[in-house]
């Protein structure tokens, strides 16, 4: 446990700062959060904290003038919102709803979140049945359109809900379509919902907690709240704007072992969270469709560019993220009905040739049989030997026949 | 023009010797088709003759016993076929279904088939309006199943239409299914039917030129020998039998700058042909389908295993093969309708926060716009000033808007 001091800055500043200002993330990685949410709310900065504040700017990249100015205009920047934080209320009504606020290094932290570095959340707000898990190796993210297909919608539910009976987690975003589709499976064909039943899906929203966003899906992520997981970076109240979504999605993208995208348009939002993904060295998958089908051309392009694997199956997703238990089927064995076996398949050359030259219906002699075959007589006789000893040729009404099934 | 001896000898072989036959082809390279083809017909072979086949056929990996046995045992096998082979009544055949017998090296060869290396046929057979032609570079392989969908026949007719029309000659097989739909579309949109059109569509049989098979493709194939080209490395009169199809495979690989699978199941000839052209260094494309389409199980698995690119429409196949005339313009602006460009696409970040705060209906302050931005007052106010430059916000009813449209 962080102490109070710490719980208070990081609430503070999660209320104050945007997800991924760049000079936030530089000032707190070298005064601390404490430090830095009394600069905010007005404590002066001594030269020596402008000026590793200015250092840590310029050393990710910020022009000299900017980094300069960091610590500044930072503090210029967040303190109209510092005066009306009140982080003191904010953890109450997160308690309120039944939920707490989570410290990076706290037990239950999300230890993938780590991979974004200095992106990481400043802290993480949720509500739901439990905390979050410390380790969620199993997470599988699960993303796409708002406007799906009901192909789309038929494959979310295959995929996450085949993952999540394997003992995945689905993580997904709130919003209508493959998201809710993805939670709806995994409620569904996750462990039966029993006092003690494990988390099979969580929300990472854009906005509060208590922003249940868009007002059709609510029903939906209320029932999440309750049994399962909500997650934010922002406290309660706080509105998802569009730039959070698109900074949202870099969490999704952290908290999943891998990634599937399964339907999205060309420019999508679906898109920019495989990217972040693959940035994190996530694996990525991405279910094909219809190339007719304009809510497959975002899979289609992530395939081509070889940002993302083909996926068909959750085995696909579950092999890749390492949940796939014991070895896996081949894959013709897998798809009963889908193969078409070729009566020469396992043959010799020798031996196929000699199979097709025996007529499909009645019987032929020797002498047509090596005609037909085209071999030398003693190879065709090896070779019909062996058809014989397999069970594929058969000796009948004085001639050469294949066997009948 | 090869001599008379060379053609009658090629003309028997290509009716004694089944394609892909080690000892023929090492026999060949080594004798020379005139020799061997003596040699078939009952001449007896030299010491130094058997030696420098077996020779060839070690070279190519053949043990050891059945290269000592080379030369002795391609003739026992095919002498059967040589007795009764008639390579001048084959060759008056072809001429009568106008057509004719076209050896290796002489003017019309199609080239690329001399990628098959000793694979490649020991003569070929046409049929149709005119001979093949010498450098067929813009040749495009379309194949796939039987059996297709709906959704397959209309991208083949898409795929194979857009190829043919931008100048390409499609090359396929003559099978039901994609096959016939490659062809079809390549005559509906390729250049008008009138005197002096070009080639747009070459078929390649398993069987000689005037075995029309299936019968239920004979109006399409009787078409393609009247005005396109039937090809085949059979003579007249050879029926298609399995082994042939998988042989057949290869010369369509080669044929091509590049193939396109559209539909096919997990096991499939058309997957074969897929290998056969990725060995040659030919370019691989596949069309995905539904992840529910047992017909697409064999495209997903070419583009999962890596085999195959991903194909959405023909420009992929066209530019691949070098057929692409001019810059290909940026996808998404090939794709109307399909993108989903956003509000805040190319906006700096405090212009896309700026931008965000502004509401979506009615007008803000200043105060709260900065307050809202989470931005120091005067990035805030540069971001404003270059959205107003832009014309995405307005001053209006006394306060700040986002511009209305």
């Amino acid at each position: 446990m962080s102490g109070q001091g710490e719980r208070l800055a990081r609430a503070g500043l999660s209320r104050c700062a945007e997800p991924e200002d760049l000079a936030v993330e530089a000032a707190l990685g070298v005064l601390g959060a404490e430090r830095l949410w009394d600069i905010v709310r007005g404590s002066a900065a001594s030269q020596e904290e402008r000026h590793v504040v200015e250092a840590a700017l310029l050393e990710r990249g910020a022009r000299e003038a900017s980094a300069a100015a960091g610590l500044a205009t930072l503090r210029e920047r967040l303190r109209g919102r510092a005066a009306e934080a009140d982080p003191v209320r904010d953890l109450e009504n997160v308690a309120r709803l039944g939920g707490g606020l989570l410290l990076p290094g706290e037990e239950g932290w999300p230890l993938p979140l780590n991979d974004l570095g200095p992106g990481a959340p400043v802290a993480l707000w949720w509500r739901g049945a439990r905390p979050p898990v410390a380790e969620p190796g199993g997470w599988l993210g699960v993303v796409g359109t708002r406007d799906p297909t009901a192909y789309g919608l038929h494959v979310t539910s295959v995929i996450a809900g085949g993952a999540a009976a394997a003992g995945a987690v689905i993580v997904s975003g709130g919003a209508l379509g493959i998201d809710a589709a993805a939670h709806r499976a995994a409620l569904e064909s996750g462990p039966p919902a029993e006092a003690g039943r494990p988390l099979v899906t969580a929300c990472v929203l854009a906005g509060g907690v208590d922003r249940l966003y868009p007002a059709s899906n609510a029903r939906l992520l209320q029932h999440l709240a309750r049994e399962q997981l909500l997650l934010s970076e922002h406290p309660p109240g706080c509105a998802p704007t569009r730039w959070r979504f698109l900074s949202r999605n870099r969490l999704i993208a952290a908290l999943g072992a891998g990634l599937v995208v399964v339907e999205g348009r060309w420019r999508s939002g679906s898109l920019s969270t495989a990217h972040r993904a693959a940035e994190l060295g996530r694996w990525v998958g991405a279910v094909p469709g219809p190339v007719t089908s304009g809510t497959s051309e975002g899979p289609h392009r992530l395939i081509r560019e070889g940002a993302a694997e083909l996926v068909v199956r959750p085995e696909d997703a579950l092999g890749a993220i390492g949940l796939l238990r014991g070895a896996s089927p081949p894959r013709q064995e897998a798809l009963p009905g889908l193969a078409e076996p070729s009566p020469i398949d396992g043959l010799s050359e020798p031996e196929a040739r000699v199979f097709e030259a025996l007529p499909r219906r009645g019987v032929t002699s020797l002498d047509r049989l090596v005609l037909a075959a085209g071999l030398a007589a003693g190879e065709a006789l090896g070779a019909l030997h062996s058809l014989l000893a397999r069970g594929r040729a058969e000796r009948r009404d004085g001639g050469w026949a294949r066997t009948r099934h």
